[in-house]
C-alpha cells in the first residue's frame, strides 16, 4: 500500500552485501512509533527478530508470520547448524503465545531447511521466507475480493454510505501487504464504493486510534475513530452496516481468537443483527483445536499498558503519561475469543464460509 | 467517605460571610484533577456552577442533581426575582442533557422557591439544597445497605473473595456521599466481606482509573484497573461475580441510561449468566419515558476527549497528548442505553426490584 505516493511493505529483505548474493538484513517499518513518527528499522539478527516481535515493532498475526520466517533467514545466516535453527525457532516461538501463523510459518521454514544439505540453508530459507511474504500479499488481495463481493452485497440497495466497523488493526500493517479485516474496505473504495469506516480505538495499545486511522488516512478512506465503548450505542441506532475483524487464531469449530476487545462487539452486532465478518488467511486456522476459550492460550501483557499511555505532545515529542492513581494494580489479557455462535462469516483467500462450513471441511480432511 | 482520616463530601455550602446568615458560596472537590491533583474550588455564582457541571469539575447524575439545587441557591443570592430564578434553571438544565436527576432537582428547587414570597426565597434556597443533598447522603447509604443483602447473598458458599465489575464512577465522587453503584461494596468491605473489584478504565474521560481507583484506594478496598474491552473475557473465565454500575437515567420499563460502553458489559453478563445490578436512588428513574433508545437524549461530548488524553507526566505536571494521527474525525457518545431484558435488578434505597416490578408500580402509581 502507498505511504503518500510511494509503495511499501512492512517488512522486506535487504540488500545482499558486496561479494554476497544473499541479504544480510531485515527491515520492517516500526510500528511503535506510528502514527507520530514513520521509522524504518534494520533487523541484523534472530534475537533482534524476536525482540522485534515481543515490542510489537511487527505485529498482526500475518505480518509475524512473515517475521517469524524472516527470523529464521537471519538464524541461518548466523548458522546451518539444526541445533541453532531449531533453538531460533523456539526462541521466536516464544515470542508472542496467542498468534498460530507465528508456529504455521516456523514449522514451514522447519520443513524446508532441515532436510536439506547445511550449506544450501541459508539460500533456501531466504527464498521461503520471500515466498511467505509474497503468498501473504496474495492471499490478501484475494480476501479484499471476496470481502469485496459481501460488501457490494451489503451496498444494494442502501442510498447512503456503508458503515464498517473494525477493532484493532487488521490493515496492511497487520500483514505485509493489503491487510486482512481491512483488505475488502481497500478493494471496496479503491472499486469507487462510498464507505465509511468507524475505528475503535482499542485500548491498551490503540492499535485502531494510532495504526488503523493512519493506514487508512494515507489512502484517502473516510474514517471516525470511536472508543472502544461507542459501538454498541452506534449499532443500536443503526450506524453500522457490518463488523469486519481479523483474527489471530480460528479454531476448527469457528472460534476467533483476536484482539481484547472483540467479543464485546460481537455480541453487540448479534443482538442487534449486523453481519460480524472475521477476515483471515488460511494459515491463522488452527485445525488442530476445537474449543477457543478452553484451549488458546491468551497472553497476558505488562499491565503498565494499562496504567499509563503514549502519545504526541505540544512540543512534537512522543511522551508517556501515568492514568491511575500510583501503586494501582492492573490486568491486562491481550486477546479474548468470540463463539462461533456470534461469526456470521470468515473471510478467507478462497470465499466466505460459515463457523458450520469450518466444521465440514474439518470432517473432509480428516476422511 | 474519607481522604487519608478527613471526612469529605462532594460539595458543600461555605460559610456565611461576616453579617451574613446564609452561605456566599459553594465548595466543590474538582474532579477534573483527580488522581493526580486534589483541589477544591469555591463556586460563587449560578454561572460558574453551571459551567462547572458542564465541564465535569462535578458529575455523576446525584452529584449533579445535588449542584444545582446548589445553583439555585447562588442564583438566589444574585436576585430573588421569579424571572432570574426561572433563566437559572434553564442555564443549569442545558448543562447536561442526560441525567434526569438535573430536571428533578430543579423542578424541586423551583416548586419550593416560587410559592414564597421573594424575601424568603434565598433562606430556602440555602435550606432545600441542604436538605437534597443531606437526603443524597441517606439515599445513598440504604442502597449500600440493600446491596449488601445481594453480594452476602452472592458469596454465599464461595471460598474465595467476590469479584464486582463496574463500569465509570458511581462511587461517592458521583454522589453527596457513599456513591450508588459502589455503596454496597463500601457496605461489604466495612461488613468484613472480602471484595475485589474490577474497575473498567472508561474511555473517553478516564473515570475509573481515574476516580474510582482513587476513592477505592482512599478507602483500602482491593481493587484492579482493567481496559473497558477486557470485561468480556473476564466473564468467560468465571472471575466476576456480579456487575454493578450506576445509572445517568432509568426509565419506567427499566430501560438504563449510563455511560458509553455500559450496554457492551451488560451483553457480556447475559451471555455469561453473571447478575447484572443497576444501583440508582429514585430520583433517576424517570417515569415520564419508555424505551431508553428512543426517547433518552444522548450527550455527544468534544471529539477531542476522545483523540487527546491527559495524565501524570514524570515531571509530576499533568499534560496532554494526542492519540491519533493530526486530523482524524472522532465522534464521543457519552451514553448509552441498556435495554431492561439485560438488568437483573435495580438497587434503589427502597430494595432490590426487577424491570418488571417497575412497570407494576408503575401502573399502581396511575391507578
Amino acid at each position: 500500500m502507498k505511504i503518500g505516493k510511494q509503495s511499501w511493505r512492512t517488512i522486506w529483505a535487504g540488500q545482499p552485501a558486496s561479494g554476497s548474493m544473499l541479504p544480510q538484513q531485515v527491515c520492517i517499518i516500526d510500528q511503535t512509533g506510528l502514527p507520530h513518527q514513520f521509522r524504518v528499522v534494520e533487523i541484523d539478527s534472530v534475537r533482534q527478530m524476536a525482540e522485534a516481535i515481543r515490542n510489537m515493532q511487527v505485529r498482526g498475526a500475518p505480518l509475524i508470520g512473515a517475521a517469524a520466517a524472516y527470523g529464521m533467514a537471519l538464524a541461518s545466516l548466523e548458522s546451518d547448524d539444526e541445533k541453532h535453527l531449531q533453538e531460533s525457532a523456539r526462541l521466536l516461538l516464544a515470542s508472542r503465545p496467542t498468534a498460530v501463523n507465528l508456529r504455521w510459518a516456523l514449522e514451514r521454514m522447519l520443513e524446508r531447511l532441515l532436510p536439506v544439505s547445511p550449506h544450501l540453508r541459508c539460500e533456501y530459507a531466504w527464498r521461503e521466507a520471500g515466498c511467505i511474504a509474497d503468498e501473504d500479499v496474495v492471499i490478501n488481495h484475494a480476501i479484499g475480493q471476496q470481502g469485496l463481493n459481501l460488501l457490494r452485497e451489503l451496498a444494494r440497495g442502501k442510498s447512503r454510505r456503508l458503515n464498517i466497523l473494525t477493532h484493532c488493526n487488521a490493515g496492511w500493517l497487520a500483514t505485509v501487504d493489503w491487510g486482512t479485516a481491512l483488505a475488502p474496505v481497500y478493494a471496496a473504495f479503491d472499486a469507487g464504493m462510498d464507505v465509511h469506516v468507524w475505528v475503535d480505538e482499542t485500548r491498551p495499545r490503540n492499535q485502531g486510534a494510532s495504526l488503523t486511522a493512519w493506514e487508512l488516512a494515507q489512502h484517502g478512506i473516510p474514517f471516525t475513530v470511536i472508543c472502544d465503548n461507542a459501538g454498541g450505542h452506534l449499532m443500536q441506532h443503526g450506524q453500522v452496516d457490518c463488523v469486519i475483524v481479523g483474527a489471530d487464531r480460528v479454531t476448527r469449530t469457528g472460534d476467533v481468537c483476536n484482539k481484547i476487545g472483540t467479543y464485546l462487539k460481537a455480541l453487540a452486532a448479534f443482538d442487534n443483527q449486523i453481519p460480524f465478518y472475521v477476515a483471515v488467511p488460511t494459515p491463522t486456522i488452527d485445525w488442530r483445536i476445537e474449543s477457543g476459550v478452553r484451549d488458546i492460550p491468551i497472553e497476558e501483557r505488562d499491565p503498565r499498558e494499562v496504567t499509563t499511555i503514549s502519545g504526541l505532545a505540544d512540543d512534537g515529542t512522543v511522551r508517556t503519561l501515568s492514568l491511575t492513581p500510583a501503586g494501582s494494580m492492573a490486568a491486562n489479557p491481550a486477546f479474548d475469543v468470540t463463539p462461533a455462535r456470534l461469526v456470521t462469516g470468515i473471510i478467507t483467500e478462497h470465499g466466505c464460509v460459515t463457523p458450520n462450513d469450518l466444521i465440514r471441511i474439518h470432517q473432509e480432511m480428516k476422511e
